[in-house]
């Protein structure tokens, strides 16, 4: 049968370090399981954005990364306009970042970001209970405040007006809110397989076995927002088995400090999910341990696209000092997706996962370097 | 001279019980400061909506305030949407929330909400250092997101759009920039006085005494990001001693959590400064002592609005349970206002802000009754 391909970006900074040891544990993996598995590697890192008359990747990325099963992306160099000066050039001459191309180009409407404070990552806040935070949230990744449709009128002078419209289809919305409930149902079964279920208060009074809860923010943004509202109701008929819950943007927001471990799925606009999976990262370990999955769920031929959410951190860059835990964690992740279809892919993934986890609530972040670190995953591994 | 004149809309659930004890603190002020200072109490309780036809105020409500120098408002009725099932039949009979009515109506342009960890007050965060966390966060609340301009397209259909115009202006940015630089030029002033200086490192590394950061997400919402960043730099040119940074919202969310005492002034967008604002509150002690100020600083002929951020808690109401301290603190902010022009009112709200905070430093949460809590403030004011 075909080998599952993969096009690995490794981008900027810290990117190709972290990669090497995604690299060398999916190497080792692929003996290990007999996985039928290839790569290629695409250099391109974005900061050459000036030899490619400001675009980040070269004229054909797209063309060229569209027959992969998968993108496993490293980092890009863009740590915000504050710190780096290219922004402000770039800001009209680019049209997209790399990230927002891919996302596009190949239909990757789920962004997917578990945040489960594991053994050994950091932990910022307060409250004890903070450590059985599990939840997942789920942006939806194709459309809403991040259509690009707008303008400034008027630039520069002082009656200047800048307009964004968001555009929300109900198709989409349907999409990515039954996408959240199957991902409920998924997660309760594995809880129940595992002998670790738990239980969310429907409205009415009713216990359930998972929970999604739909973030808006329906009393400002009304017209979405009631429309997300309706459609939750709707889909959610499909799923009595599933609790359900709103809480506005804001609310979450604080709600994810006070209390995260009450959360299960969550469902979020483009923009606001954008804001709680940062979030919602931060308070289940930081960065560090972080992966965002972008995935085009029904349509297989399309790659998915993988990357840990950490910047590119050049400062440490090329030092053999970068920590490659969240770029594991991200590999893990996309064997996982791609064991969806083949299982031997889902073994490795889930043997990565549990020699990454295991190392990180052995050593939590002490200080080690990129291959110390990857040396470690390799011998947990075993097997060779 | 004129009285100074207050109208006090108490609101829903525990909004007239803590309003009571802040109606207390004002009398015994009065007495003590010998204020010329006046107030009418406008119950107009918004759960009433269904006596008047959908509206969450009296028709004549705005004319009504429209007279006074400030307004104090307890707290509104809306837990948000997955608790009040109104909201489902409000959503679409009623035009706005009395909030944002009122923020229009009397071009409350800015909305100050300043986020000090105080001693006594809950601490989320894990880090010791967050005892140290002192911002002002300042959100732009006259346009932006808020505009309201919008709608759906074949509603309830399969091929349903909904859209959302953001409007950014040219003139409404540089206003909010400005004040948050004039804010941050009086912070430092203010800590130089109290001989706590504190410093904040310029991009070019000049070390000064305050610092705004600028929010914006202009990596997707390119169009009024760019705008925001032109204007900042622009009006920052006249502030050369206050140091100037930018944070994307969603890396902002996430520095909020990791390191909140780095920031100074953060001047955020309507929607991006609603998220904030309540994450600030949270990460430097909760709701229970967050103070929010809808102000119209350049025509005091025009009241500005006065709102602990805390809901209506509706099972506690009535129950001489509900905790005063963010309603007194919201007092003490509203008398700083006030007291700009005013100086016996300045000192007047001094005197309760260092009340209350005392009474928190010695108390913490600890349950008290609303009545006890209000009787150790009047004890703590002294001086009848
Ligand atoms: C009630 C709501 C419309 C309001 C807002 O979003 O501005 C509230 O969240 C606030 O922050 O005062
Ligand atoms: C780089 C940026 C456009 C992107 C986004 O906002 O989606 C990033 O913040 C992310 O979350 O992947």
């Amino acid at each position: 049968s075909k080998p599952t391909r993969i096009a690995v970006t490794p981008g900027d900074g810290i990117g190709p370090d972290v990669i090497q040891q995604s690299l060398r544990a999916l190497d080792h993996l692929r003996q290990q399981y007999d996985l039928l598995l290839e790569w290629d590697v695409f250099e391109w890192p974005s900061t050459e954005w000036h030899r490619r008359n400001g675009d980040m990747m070269p004229a054909d990325a797209m063309t060229r990364l569209a027959g992969y099963d998968a993108i496993l992306l490293g980092a890009l160099g863009d740590p915000g306009p504050s710190r780096d000066p290219h922004r402000y050039v770039l800001s009209d001459s680019v049209s997209l970042s790399p990230l927002l191309q891919m996302r596009k180009g190949f239909d990757q409407w789920v962004c997917e970001r578990p945040a489960h404070q594991l053994k050994g990552a950091r932990q910022y806040l307060a409250d004890p209970r903070a450590a059985d935070t599990d939840m997942l949230v789920i942006r939806e990744n194709s459309e809403g405040e991040y259509v690009g449709q707008g303008g400034r009128l008027r630039q520069g002078q002082p009656g200047e007006i800048a307009t964004q419209t968001e555009i929300f289809t109900r198709f989409a919305t349907e999409r990515i809110i039954r996408f959240g409930f199957e991902r409920a149902r998924k997660r309760a079964g594995e809880r129940h397989e595992t002998g670790k279920p738990r239980t969310f208060g429907n409205p009415d009074g009713e216990q359930l076995e998972s929970q999604v809860c739909l973030i808006t923010k329906r009393n400002a943004l009304r017209h979405w927002g009631d429309m997300y509202t309706e459609v939750f109701a709707e889909v959610a008929k499909d799923y009595p088995d599933v609790a359900t819950h709103h809480e506005l943007v804001d609310a979450a927001c604080m709600k994810f400090v006070q209390a995260p471990w009450a959360f299960d799925v969550v469902v979020a606009s483009n923009l606001q999910g954008d804001i709680l999976t940062d979030l919602a990262a931060v308070i289940s370990g930081g960065l560090g341990v972080a992966p965002s999955c972008n995935l085009n769920p029904d349509d297989r031929s399309q790659p998915s696209m993988f990357e840990p959410t950490h910047g590119s951190a050049p400062d440490i860059a090329g030092q053999n000092r970068a920590d490659p835990t969240a770029m594991l964690f991200t590999t893990a992740r996309m064997l996982d997706w791609l064991g969806e279809e083949r299982p031997a892919l889902a073994r490795a993934g889930h043997a990565l996962y549990s020699a990454v986890a295991a190392d990180l609530a052995e050593h939590g972040h002490e200080e080690r370097t990129t291959d110390a670190l990857g040396d470690a995953i390799l011998a947990r591994l075993g097997g060779q």
